[in-house]
């Protein structure tokens, strides 16, 4: 599971760009045998320089110079995948038609962000908007690793709920992390709090999304993370597919596709249904829903969409305040209700909150703290918050411990162990060993930081020997993850106006929602899904450059 | 009838503002008794200075510094309507939650527009929105006189049918602006052309707007101008509408107003019929309506909305072009056939072409021709162009012109008359005389511009003077109009998500569509409405000056 605190909620869309070829993931020993790793290295261009990912724009509003065209032919022409029709053989003609009803399309239904460059865009609706980053057409996607994916979501949401109640194993399996992270620490310390009142929290909802990608080698469907805190484009996902399907629909006679194979993604919906689901539980009628956001939001309209639906059509309020906000509006009644500026809370839903820079002062970590003593609905909780982590992905990924600690159905823990990509602690050291043999097989996730921060390349190599001299603890600052080769596809990008014809690879985001009482299990289900596209450039052995923009999916 | 070739096509917003007191129109020595003078001076805050309208900001997009808050306190009182509920006083907490609650609405509904400071705005759609500026609330408006305006729409309608069809009765009336307005000579030379080759509309599509002041003093509903080309808004308007339903709904609690109050509004989808019955008229399924547009437009979503319909309702496709496009991919086939880049129009949609500006070149001027000659339905043909100027107006507004040559049922007669402003041409001289005595009480309409390029106040008796002493035949150029008073009424009007708490003056559109072929009429109907707001400040006596936003009406 879980990226931590990584970047979901913001519009950098970036995506962890975990790259593989690992075939089996029981024993690091068994992993590697020249077959594989011959297959491995036809999928580089060229070996990873010493270029590190964190040094790439992270975001899609920075203004990156970008290549356009064609990247240069791939030296494996079997790595790239054959999408559901050759969509660089469209007519240019019928693009530029394309292009430009897509952008009026976006306009006219909300499909927008705020647009950096424009002063205000990030802190008052309406002003400085521009389409949001959008693929021309829907990406490929088999339909048996579709329905894999949709499979597991009720898997991993009651995952994440039994992992949230084992307070041991999250307080053990941080552990050292908390030594050598600060940010950690603190969502630690909050949970220890809570552990030291007896707080109980019996109403529990969460709004998560599981990453994927689809392994082009080895055909497996492997997870990225589970985020379990501000699983972000619930909104404007579902209008991403909409759009594909209104161009396929129009286009039908030239593209010779069919707008059904685009699945209906209910994100939304089901997520404005979950939250009003939980405000019911709550059971206070003149309670809001409260969104924890950031002081600036340039993502503002993908959290409108959900907050109109949860307004239109279940009459449910929401207000939006961020944690500075909380901390001087906030207080606690004796009976544990959360009133911000004498409003009731019925549910926190954060979409703020999730990265050490949403705590600048002492400020912020008060009013997480006192959202958390709430009897609020929170959205997450403490603890599904530090479930997502990636030390806790790690852990799971352990021999033994979903079947010991978490899950009974064997059929369930086998679908969740296939979807594993390869993970170790640095305390491995024939991992740690291969991996500075062979770096360009290997991640580096900082818990510390998101998916742009990531380490690739000769940067593992010597981010490792570092740390062995080191001798400091900061190796539990870091988790080692297989490298994940997805297919790159042919596609066309939109963004700021302009369509960009290349080459790109895909993440698959699945929705999940989870809510439940002292009783019974309310809603368990998957709920929609994120395609994320990124453009891949070929001078970086792999890795993703660029881009990343919204996609949805075909169904081959 | 008729403003011509004012800007109303444009994001300018601006509101003619004839502003009068006149209680009769038969004869101006009657029109004007000390008693009735009085009563208008008690409308003034000051005697008009030198200040001309032609100096004032016209596009609402241009940054205008704004003086918020309350316009000082009027010298009568009586003189400010009471609205449908004491609008400024609405708690400002509450005002402040609408304000976000309607930007937010604007941005997820495509109530936008293009933003002027952002390049590429007025080109690339998606790129660089704003909201379109709109007041927070519907503007109360008397129900009987909102009846009597729909009631009229079918007659100026049908009125405007049978005057494009008198040849005669249009070159005779224009023949001495002809010869004082470049541009109406260019377009009577190619009604004079079409005459010569007899030329025959037979199917006529009119998308009209009638705009309307109601005179605060008289209750009269007093038409300033039919729009027979490029009539706007009909997008935007009906969102503005369901904005303040939804507002409405919400905070039915505090503002204790019933949503139901604020008429439906089919502008959109009416128009988006009228089109798509034209072109089945036209009888050629491969064949597209073409939206003729100025190269840069800042009001495109506007037009998206109705090409949006047209296809999503209807299946059938717009192509955009600009009057050069046209000139350079136009061709006419033998049999009238028109086509654009290879492509048979069946209807050509203006929403350029009525201004100056349009035709900066003589490519511009064979683009008009070309459509002209052809078989397409234009919307407006040539005629209906024409039997919207300013100068036809006022012909049709002399004694018996009405009965003798256009209409037969007194009945309509009547509801015509009642709602015309006192129109004069310059060759009145007893008007001419009384208007240099009391310049306040009339408005100078150029018919070379539009609505901002009106003489108000002293520069009425300056342009006058100017005229008696040239001797030459620039008067032909103008016409005198009756100054209209409109209620003053408190309101929010936003803009660049900016909430200004003002005073201001309203007017009423009233969309129509008429449509017909040789046998029959097909469509004849009222479709919709825009509501415009401008500021009304106080040192200009009683000219309205600011901003103008969309806004609705709340019937009373």
């Amino acid at each position: 599971m879980g990226v931590g605190y990584s970047s979901c909620n913001s519009l950098s869309l970036s995506l962890p760009t975990n790259t593989t070829l690992f075939l089996h993931k029981s024993k690091p020993t068994s992993r590697f045998n020249p077959t594989t790793t011959k297959i491995f290295q036809t999928h580089l261009q060229k070996p990873p320089k010493t270029m590190s990912q964190s040094s790439l724009p992270s975001s899609s509003s920075s203004l990156v110079t970008l290549k356009c065209g064609k990247v240069e032919e791939m030296e494996t022409q079997e790595s790239v995948t054959r999408p559901m029709c050759d969509v660089h053989g469209i007519a240019e003609e019928l693009v530029k038609k394309m292009e430009y009803d897509a952008l009026v399309w976006s306009s006219l239904h909300g499909l927008v962000v705020g647009d950096r460059t424009v002063q205000r865009s990030g802190t008052v609706p309406g002003v400085g908007m521009v389409h949001a980053p959008f693929a021309l057409v829907p990406m490929s996607f088999p339909e048996s690793h579709w329905r894999q994916a949709c499979e597991l979501a009720p898997i991993f949401n009651e995952l994440v709920d039994r992992v949230s109640l084992d307070s041991k194993f999250l307080q053990d399996s941080l552990s050292r992390t908390k030594k050598v992270d600060a940010f950690t620490s603190r969502l630690l310390d909050i949970h220890s709090k809570m552990l030291d009142i007896n707080k109980k929290e019996e109403i529990r909802l969460g709004l998560l999304r599981s990453d994927y990608m689809l392994d082009e080698q080895t055909k497996l469907l492997l997870q990225i993370e589970v985020n379990t805190i501000s699983s972000s484009f619930p909104g404007l996902s579902c209008l991403v597919s909409e759009l594909h399907r209104s161009l396929l629909t129009h286009y039908s006679e030239h593209l010779g596709l069919d707008s059904n194979r685009i699945p209906v993604n209910a994100a939304v919906s089901r997520f404005a249904e979950a939250l009003s689901n939980a405000w019911t539980e709550y059971n206070n009628p003149r309670a809001v829903v409260m969104f924890v956001v950031q002081t600036e939001e340039r993502n503002m309209y993908d959290q409108y969409w959900l907050s109109a639906v949860l307004k239109e059509r279940h009459n449910v309020s929401t207000i939006r305040k961020t944690l500075a906000e909380i901390d001087v509006d906030g207080e606690l009644l004796p009976d544990g209700t959360l009133l911000i500026g004498g409003q009731a809370v019925a549910v926190v839903y954060f979409r703020a909150g999730y990265a050490p820079n949403d705590y600048p002062s002492e400020s912020e970590w008060r009013a997480r703290l006192l959202m958390e003593q709430s009897s609020a609905i929170k959205c997450p909780s403490i603890s599904y918050h530090l479930a997502g982590t990636k030390k806790i992905q790690q852990e799971l990924a352990k021999p033994n411990v979903l079947e010991s600690r978490f899950l009974e159905d064997k059929e369930d823990i086998a679908k969740l162990r296939k979807c594993f990509a390869g993970l170790w602690s640095l305390d491995e050291s024939d991992i740690v060993r291969d991996a500075i043999q062979r770096p360009e097989l290997y991640v580096m996730k900082p818990q510390r930081e998101g998916g742009g921060n990531n380490i690739y390349g000769d940067d593992v190599r010597e981010t490792l020997l570092r740390l062995q001299k080191g001798g400091s603890e900061e190796d539990a600052a870091y988790i080692l993850m297989q490298r994940i080769f997805p297919a790159i596809s042919p596609t066309f990008l939109m963004r700021d106006g302009i369509c960009h014809k290349d080459h790109a690879i895909s993440e698959l985001g699945i929705y999940g929602a989870y809510l439940r009482n002292k009783e019974k299990v309310i809603m368990n289900d998957q709920c929609g899904y994120l395609m994320r596209t990124k453009i891949s450039s070929s001078n970086e052995g792999g890795v993703a450059a660029g881009f990343a923009v919204l996609d949805s999916i075909y169904l081959t």
